[in-house]
């Protein structure tokens, strides 16, 4: 085998390139490092160099899915024309994502991140627009951390239950039930 | 040893309650058929004969957990006076029961039931009261089938964050998430 040359920086991100696409085809388990470094066509030591075991590479790889599942959400909510509206589709966007990407969903959120307690103090984009559309969304009187983890559970459960096979993955039904004016307004 | 005698499905019952005490202690995975037996005090072929396989021990249990979910929902349903304070109740139940029992609640949720499709249309204790509440509180002109799904979600999504480390599981929280006055007034 011959092993490619990557540049500083490049091999980490053409790793995590061939580990997202590999969280495409097949379920977290069945992804190893050494199938990875031969998909990128280097060796085990250089994956090894960027990420010290599995656990690692998971942990880089799940930031990966929030970040991507960031900009979904950021896209379907700037396509709404903000406010509510955006608020709402930022909702249907997340469990979309979560139908579309099951394993990177699943890597996202199944397991805590690290041990870095409260996801809620996270800085990612997915938490940013959470706490800037919940402050937005929030009536009079309202706690907007009560609004935000609301808002959260609605899409979370619905992705789960969807993706566990409870409830159907029906388009329409996600419209319906992710609906912050409905979920929050008489808070 | 000594194998003990059990009369005719009292072995069943047996083993059910051993395997839903071995799941207050330790993960899916790490439940064996053969230690039920051990713990039950029979060998590996009695419980064969009432379990095909692990799957199939796992599916039972899975409709143990999900029972007893429909008790404790049931019991703080009916001990909050019913009505809307009821259905609210129920919601806390859920989370509460998630993290007082995570391996039972994923086993109950985390795999579809078989492949039995559908959820909502199961007659379990827990659907049964899902959907008895949701009728009753749905407000003229909702649909009943969304708001029990947006109730669902909301109690799932939250049991499952909190499980998973990224909501504080406190208390006041869970009440103040799951307000279905708040999570389906305006539908």
């Amino acid at each position: 085998m011959t092993e490619r040359s990557y540049h500083h920086g490049d091999l980490r991100a053409a790793l995590l390139a061939a580990g997202v696409a590999m969280l495409r085809e097949r379920a977290i388990e069945d992804v190893s490092l050494r199938e990875l470094a031969k998909r990128v066509g280097v060796s085990a030591t250089a994956v090894y160099r960027h990420f010290a075991d599995k656990q690692a590479l998971m942990q880089a790889l799940a930031e990966e899915a929030l970040a991507m599942l960031g900009a979904d959400q950021r896209a379907a909510g700037e396509a709404a024309g903000g406010g509510i509206a955006g608020f709402e589709a930022t909702g249907a966007a997340y469990v979309r994502f979560a139908l579309a990407n099951p394993a990177l969903f699943r890597l996202a959120f199944a397991h805590p991140r690290g041990k870095m307690g409260d996801s809620l103090d996270h800085t990612d984009e997915a938490m940013r627009l959470l706490h800037a559309n919940a402050a937005a969304a929030t009536p009079p009187g309202g706690d907007p951390r009560v609004f935000a983890v609301r808002a959260w559970s609605l899409a979370h459960g619905l992705a789960m239950l969807m993706l566990d096979g409870h409830v159907p993955p029906d388009g329409d039904l996600i419209a319906a039930v992710v609906d912050i004016r409905a979920a929050g307004a008489a808070q």
